[in-house]
């Protein structure tokens, strides 16, 4: 713990693990036992994987024989866009587009580009509106061109950055069309908003643990039990020979701790949250009036509860994020896995942003720990922030 | 922990975390921060990273800059093959075969066989001695027939199965020659022989968590920063773009402490366990005096301390483990990846076992907790468990 009482509005880079989570971790901490060993300890090890897949399945709406434990969400996105690229193009050499929304996570849109660039895969990122939510119109024209050469689709659940809810039941539906699979990059929609694997139709959905107060270095690849899926991890053959690698048991217990009970209170959660939201950017509007809220206006759930995305006119956004930080609120410039490359992010691009508003944005994000407190901390500052930040660049 | 006393023999499979390793791990569980976030959490979790990372570098005898962290052994042997494969065939297409030990783990030999089938690699498995190691003048052979068309050359450090210690230094020489990179699975080694990445001149070293004591889901790739390596998981650009994905602080935190402790003490370690080790061949070999040690004698120090493997003819292996695992004594028929399958061990095959040989054969393999009383405990109960499995085949 710091010295001084730090504002962390940030939940949707990382949130703190819940109590539930870390003791879940920690009573397997001192076990011994390989899940794949077949004496006592290795079964007792196994039983705890299995329980944790119940428990996921159970809170995700899904088979336990659909989930699939990976690393975390990004090695999740990898697995189901290389995986569902090379079994479909085996299927049939013509497919090689990957039609994506523009505004997909560093975690689905580079392994698109290797997949361009090393497998010859031609992706197509399709428009979104000025909120950030996908044309599907545009995909619509884009997968009739040419529907059997369409491998794959991907769109996300929610927008990690601006918070914006994609139409994934459109996207479904018209994907069924053609009998085009659908990945879904659920990773900050889950506890966030209802996420119900079977009843959305998609054929893939990563999840990721330390999104939903889990431990990180943990995530699940939720894939239909058809959807014939090309590994990349190869060895034990564990989890059906889809990924390999000893699995991680104690994290894994964390994991479905986490999920379980982030779906369980995600009702009550996003309420409260979008009432601290609202707060967060009300007050942010009275403090400077000509900020910018980005994305859509979360009148009708169609936002993340817990996303606040802003543009400060005249302010570089990693200048005002440091003069925040120095005075102890933590926030981000848009995704933290692209953070250090200041670079104006592809999303407010994407919904038709200059260079200069992309750059003058910072996202904050708050989560289970959030409170009131720490709204006002932030509309305390933020004035003052952006004052200097303005000297700064003028 | 189990009401009756357990004696666990299958530390190769994975061993218990040690104290320094469980504490580093729960000390960073409260705390919160993406390692790639700019604000004071994110840098105080890149901080963990970071010392993390100089501490194994000074352990293993790297720099730094050249430790990729990855969610296990697995990951990391995936990374090293597939990625050295595509970048070698990149800059010269000739580079299609690669040079393996027959007797390679299955996060080996399972991304061999992948790139085999999936991108028209040519994998040539090298044969080993009756004791298991790696007929170097083979491997000549095979290198020299057409030297530009190496891509790899893979070699085990020490084998997992029969504890065979390989001759890298030879190979490294060899490859050397013909400047064609070298990977060293070395999962079993470190902690149990001295392992010096940059005295031993291999390109890249794969490293696992849970065999040393750290947790279970994190490890290294140990690759020289000269050489070019096509990363498996694609996204925020951590670890120098070369693995992906949001970095499991904690985890790495109890993966450094576990390394670091490991090496300190590996010299005494493995006298402590060799005399152990020897007592448990030779209390066994006692009450079964048919029974046969797989693998290297070690007595010159050529065989993994806390290595015991051995067949016991008219036995199944499988119905051994589990008669053994009902008076409380957990072992391995081989490696535990595979367990679940029964089939044959490779490495017993490739030293020119019959199938029946491989079959009867189990792997006690003892690490930090191991006891005089678990040998003992070994040594009372193996005879009555081997009349009970030669009746059940009667």
């Amino acid at each position: 713990m710091n010295d001084t009482r730090r504002v962390y509005l940030d939940h949707a880079a990382t949130t703190p693990m819940t109590d539930v989570a870390v003791e879940a971790l920690t009573t397997q901490l001192r076990e011994v036992g390989n899940a794949s060993s077949l004496h006592a300890a290795g079964r007792r090890a196994r039983r705890i994987v299995e329980e944790s897949r119940e428990t996921i399945a159970q809170a995700l709406g899904c088979r336990p024989g659909e989930v699939v434990y990976t690393s975390g969400g990004t090695e999740a996105d990898n697995l189901a866009l290389k995986g569902l690229f090379w079994s479909r193009r085996a299927e049939s050499p013509r497919r090689t587009r990957i039609l994506a929304s523009a505004v997909e996570h560093h975690a689905v849109l580079d392994p698109l580009l290797w997949l361009e660039e090393h497998e010859q895969a031609e992706v197509e990122l399709v428009a979104v509106d000025g909120a950030g939510r996908l044309d599907v119109d545009a995909l619509r024209a884009a997968v009739e061109r040419d529907p059997d050469t369409v491998a794959l689709i991907t769109v996300m659940w929610a927008n990690n950055e601006v918070g914006t809810l994609q139409p994934v039941a459109d996207v479904v539906a018209l994907a069924a069309e053609h009998g085009i699979p659908v990945h879904s990059d659920a990773v900050q929609a889950i506890g966030a908003v209802p996420v119900d694997f079977a009843t959305s139709g998609v054929d893939a959905l990563a999840v990721s643990g330390h999104k939903v107060g889990g431990p990180q270095g943990v995530g699940a690849l939720v894939v239909r039990r058809e959807v014939s899926l090309t590994p990349l991890l190869h060895g034990g053959g564990q989890e059906r020979d889809v990924r390999s690698g000893t699995l991680d048991v104690p994290a894994i217990a964390g994991f479905a701790a986490a999920v379980e009970e982030a779906v369980k209170h995600q009702a009550e959660h996003a309420a409260r949250l979008t009432v601290l939201r609202d707060r967060l950017v009300d007050t942010v509007l009275v403090e400077v009036p000509d900020a910018v809220l980005n994305g859509p206006d979360g009148a009708d759930g169609n936002r993340l509860p817990g996303n606040a995305h802003l543009s400060f006119p005249g302010c570089e956004g990693d200048s005002l994020l440091m003069l925040l930080d120095a005075r102890g609120i933590e926030c981000s410039t848009g995704s933290a896995c692209s953070a250090g490359v200041p670079q104006p992010s592809h999303v407010l691009l994407a919904m038709g942003r200059s260079e200069e508003e992309a750059r003058s944005s910072l996202r904050f994000s708050l989560g289970h720990t959030s409170t009131e407190t720490d709204v006002d901390a932030l509309a305390a500052a933020i004035g003052a922030c952006v004052e200097r930040a303005r000297a700064a660049r003028a």
